[in-house]
């Protein structure tokens, strides 16, 4: 694994290496020194061609837990032409010491452009790119779910993944990159996945995706999910053309006191419905504000797991020596060899 | 003490503490490598959502030479209403791994609200909330007047106050977080406060203040101050409804070359009047240049001594182990504390 | 040497020393761990009153491999008057506990006031002040044609210069900060320089410099010269009237495919011609496409070099004893002083 470009490439040995590290790599966050050495002495540059604070930061404190040096840089507003600036900016950044590159482009593709280019031998970590991918907070939402998944089961962490389970991701399909990211990294995991979205936030050619697709949030619930992943709806979408009005959406495709109601209903009482959010939540409109506080601490869990999963992915791109990785991954490593020691 | 959060709710034991504290970080800045372990795998972040570069930095300044990772987090712009984004924004940044919020905020009680809500474990700063409090700056100008004020006296530093001196705090009171935290911690130390203002930029109800109030400043010298702070003159406020022109402000609440001159007569030129600003110095409207270049260094004192004083709020807010201290502040520190070592 | 604010004031052998100092950094690129512990403890301040991603970015990889801590000011969009504000904002810096101010200015001379005004103790670098000069982007350049000149003669890197190089500068001299400083150093380092640009962008007084001036390209190439340096056409002067039409400052002063194909005819085909660029490159303007590739690593080699220079200027004005070193620099450093250690 040279870069992390998509969860559609990922293999499932890969996947499980990443979520195996990011395991490990949170225990970190326990100690009393919360650093690694690492990556002492690597740089990540963080190259935003859009603002996403959340990300960057979340970006920024994975590197500096690793102890690397990490520099923000925003190409946001950049007038160039996209393929020229592109590639120029990315190999003056290497040729100022970057080891590896962490963007967020508006473009679809623009990370595996750059990574398939042969501009630059930085890792590429797509950050986000356009409606394509965002494949790092697939891999979070995995991290999540699968610590549901095998607190229910009792089966052991290392090594397992999610087969059997059955997630719905609900809202705007169309425009979401988490929604791709997490459809294919979902389906390598072995989960079941249902769709449920309004037709006008459906993408074109949906069918041939190896999903169930659902029109009602209620016959979806039918089916008993194990997870309940809700999408952000943009406010730049709300009142437009994409549906009628908010309280439409929210009455049709919200996860409203009703639905949180059936949802909990399956469960026990000890064990609770997993329901996901990328944040930030829009309390009222595709959840309402009581289940947005049930879930709070699961939104919460997912960031802390976001840093988790980005210095695991940060550790098995740039730790090591690349001349000697040929092309597949390290196994995972093994606990000890996170030990900060005492010249950190 | 498990925020900073005000100086009207500070201890006189908290607030010497800090002093105490702030006395031994200062000896940091003179040592070869200027820089402690102790804050080492801390994460400390700038959440401002007023710009403010000078205070930014100087907390950044402070948590670096603690050894703690430093993120800047800009939420200026941001259009959500303030209640939910704040507590979001706050939750995501603990969750990040954020140890302590210093927090710049254009509503006054931003600071407070975070603090009170149990939104969040993180140790909260008040680097400005509105026209409330900005406590930090109150105590680097009471580390600056402490130090003259031992010096006339010749008692020890250590765990000395202001008891028996007598400051002016002088101009737009009526807008200043800076007047109001030095009001109170000022009253804490024992000094007593004159404030000097035109009617225009009091603010209702100071007669309840613990402070003499004086609408002219030739009067207010007459009560020989030991020291006098004054306060700029937002550049906003000039010639609208609060002051007819910036001359006549300057000519009646502005520190002229003669009121100088009044001040420095009562010295016997071994000792110097201590004049304080915030800055930056409007020169020729709050200050005369004479006047500002003759207190330029104890101007540029107070910018050192805002390191010192944030370094400790940011060791005693956030080393050592929180479960461990209850609700107390721990003494302050010896000096041997500080070491370096050679694992830093 | 306590400021780095242009090359006419740069004396050879500080020049020497810096060119050899900057030969030891290049090798801490290479080494596992990329970081010298040279500035532990030592505060650089990147002051940019203009954006300039590549140049901030490039001191801030440089700061940061000698372990120092960096702190981004952008000054940019202040109203303030000048001289007032640079002074405030310098001392401000300091105060706060800045060692090394790097400043990019809008203003000729502003690095050469701050240096001179002694309202400051800190060492200031220029990076670049209006259209005066630009010290480190010459010395990356002579660092960059040195290894070459080197190579062909077969000399020695270490202490040598450029003593009987044919240079051309071609393009918009009269606003150029890159020209003025290349054009002063590679005379200090004993080359020979030539300028080539249309009458109207070539600087009231440029006769009296100690250099040949060409209004024709091509003219120019019948010199035989050892390297080109191509400047870049700023967007904002195209089609207005310095030149009559971007295709007419092409045909007459690009480095078309035609002159390239001259330029390599006098070589070998083992040594090849040295072409620089400033970056970023204007393809199809001011270099062909096909001659952009063609020089494309040696313009990321200069990049490469700009980190390397930074380090050794850094190195040089701010490790050691100020006190102990009176004016002149210490003599290049043996390569086993920057052995990272193990507490680093």
């Amino acid at each position: 694994m040279r870069h992390l470009l998509s969860t559609s490439a990922l293999s499932r040995e890969d996947a499980l290496n990443i979520l195996d590290t990011a395991e490990e790599m949170s225990g970190v966050a326990t100690r009393h020194v919360k650093k690694l050495p690492t990556l002492r002495g690597r740089t990540v540059v963080n190259l935003f061609f859009e603002d996403s604070t959340r990300t960057r930061i979340s970006f920024e404190a994975a590197s500096k837990r690793l102890s690397a040096d990490v520099m923000n840089f925003s190409g946001k507003g950049s007038s160039v032409s996209k393929g020229e600036s592109l590639k120029d900016t990315v190999q003056t950044l290497e040729s100022i010491g970057a080891d590896a590159v962490v963007m967020r482009h508006w473009a679809s593709g623009a990370a595996a452009q750059l990574a398939d280019s042969g501009w630059t031998d930085c890792a590429v970590i797509n950050a986000g790119d356009g409606t394509h991918e965002h494949p790092t907070q697939a891999l979070l939402d995995a991290l999540t779910l699968r610590r549901g998944w095998a607190d229910r089961s009792g089966e052991a962490l290392r090594g397992s993944d999610l087969a059997g389970m059955k997630v719905l991701i609900v809202g705007d399909i169309l425009h979401s990159r988490v929604a791709r990211s997490n459809v294919w990294l979902l389906r390598t995991l072995g989960a079941e996945v249902g769709l449920v979205a309004p037709p006008t936030l459906l993408p074109v050619g949906v069918e041939t995706w190896p999903v169930t697709v659902h029109y009602s949030f209620d016959e979806a619930l039918d089916t008993a999910p194990d997870a309940v992943m809700m999408l952000r709806v943009q406010a730049e979408r709300m009142g437009g053309s994409f549906f009628p009005t908010v309280a439409e959406y929210t009455r049709r495709w919200g996860l409203t006191d009703e639905r949180m109601a059936r949802l909990e209903a399956r469960f026990d009482g000890v064990s609770t419905p997993m329901v996901l959010h990328p944040g930030p939540m829009n309390r009222g409109v595709e959840i309402s504000s009581a289940a947005a506080d049930s879930v709070q601490n699961r939104v919460l869990d997912q960031v802390a797991n976001g840093v988790s999963v980005r210095m695991a992915v940060l550790h098995l791109l740039l730790s090591g020596s690349r001349a000697a990785e040929p092309a597949a991954p390290s196994l995972p490593h093994s606990a000890d060899r996170f030990s900060t020691g005492s010249s950190a």
